[in-house]
């Protein structure tokens, strides 16, 4: 069983040109609810000036179903974010940490050890909070990243409790060598991990099923494979929800999601944003 | 070292709409050459009115290239396509057995039985001879195509001595699983592997890692990741060989292959066909 945490409506829309009304978000949310999904990643509470898109996450998470077993993340970078978090109800936090400097200043104007200090006061808060590792696979502007440094970032990071940490590959660099070296250091310390590919060399479904094969079994994806940094040059989209699916359960692994439900929002999210998604199971559908 | 055979002039071009004059087939060809290809299925000596793109096998034949240590693949169906390959010079040639019997006729007019004793015919000629089972994964018209029915084909054909036969995900229905079922069962039967592998549903990059690692070491992609067969309903793009080769040059593996170069003719085959190719390694260096 792999539990799939659906980042659609933040990491997924955060780089689309076209911003969508609020009951469009709320739409898209309880279609991924409706086709089964119960982790979220709803909304990131950023400067609204640098991620229009994210300007109404009170207003997203004002309007999204409560159900019975739907758990929303909301996406912090700082303790304003924090705050804005907790008064908007999410039920869990996740916090980015960019493994590199320059990525990390350009993303959220700190290095990676003030937002390494900035983790570890959002862990403090009472609730329920994870981390991603951006860029752990490698870095837009300074190229390589060491797993050491990884390393490092996980295990500070882990001192404050973290309900997972993810390696995330903000900028779709990564080969499954990579995904199975990462897993087995980081399993090592004892780390709770999930795992966030994007599709950019299309090597995002491979190495999904490195990081499953390395025991991973928490991985984020968006309906449609929409996505993409809006600080990282050339960023595309996520592995896509239904693509990784289809991928899973034709291995035998279940994700209790409902594929054709899965597809149809990817292909409806896509008429609204005005574009062809870059998930392909839709395609062979129409 | 993974030795990658281009299958883009053949695969690749035959379900694209827009007709490519002969000398543009022979530059997309000589690109490949010039980006380290050594093996390449240039052309189809197939039907005209039935694969139009085809039609001039005989004139791009006469205009390639001929270097040392380059082998050209021409594809066959039939006794008449295997004389005009003889006569066009090619240096191997390579026979499709579709696994089913209703996309067997529907591709080349024949049950899969009656495919093999063509095969045999083939084989016979004189001349290094492939076999490909296409639809190994799947058919587009009767679904899941049992283990046994390939294994079945890949023994009687065996029985010719074929340089290799390619289990081919004709409709990108495959998943990882499949493919290391296949090669163990296939492998034991003492056959020299090669497989074919579509991405219509994003998972032909996780199968060609895990044919790799079931140990075959030939996998057919195309320049720019087009593709398609003609008879078969919404089938799209081969697996692109700029992807694979960032993909395996990124595990360790070698190609051989010049990767800059191999994205800049993705990208230009592309202009000459007035489409954006499915390969996303040539959208992150535009």
């Amino acid at each position: 069983m792999v539990e799939i945490v659906e980042v659609g409506p933040r990491d997924g829309l955060q780089n689309e040109k076209v911003l969508l009304p609020t009951e469009v978000k709320v739409d898209y949310i309880t279609r991924a609810l409706d086709a089964g999904i119960r982790r979220l990643e709803a909304v990131a509470f950023v400067h609204p000036g640098r991620v229009p898109q994210m300007a109404d996450a009170e207003a997203v998470m004002a309007a999204v179903p409560r159900r019975p077993g739907v758990t929303y993340i909301g996406l912090v970078l700082n303790r304003r974010g924090l705050d804005r978090a907790l008064a908007a109800g999410v039920d869990e936090v996740n916090m980015v940490v960019v493994a590199s400097d320059e990525f990390s200043r350009r993303n959220q104007g700190t290095t990676t050890a003030e937002a390494l200090d900035v983790w570890h006061e959002v862990a403090a808060a009472g609730i329920p909070a994870s981390l991603t590792i951006a860029a752990a696979f490698g870095c837009p502007f300074t190229g390589a990243v060491p797993v050491d440094r990884v390393l490092g970032i996980a295990a500070s990071a882990l001192q404050s409790g973290p309900r997972e940490i993810a390696i995330a590959d903000t900028i779709g660099v990564g080969v499954p060598t990579q995904v199975r070296t990462l897993a087995a250091e980081l399993g090592a310390l004892g780390v709770p991990l999930r795992a966030h590919f994007h599709n950019t060399r299309n090597t995002g479904y491979a190495n999904a099923v490195a990081a499953l094969e390395a025991g991973i079994t928490t991985l984020d994806a968006s309906i449609g494979g929409i996505g993409g940094c809006p600080f990282a040059p050339r960023a595309t989209g996520n592995i896509a929800t239904e693509d990784l699916t289809y991928l899973l359960h034709g291995m035998g692994v279940g994700t209790g999601l409902d594929l054709p439900a899965l597809a149809a929002t990817g292909t409806w999210i896509g008429s609204r944003l005005g574009i062809q998604v870059p998930a392909m199971l839709g395609r062979t559908l129409d």
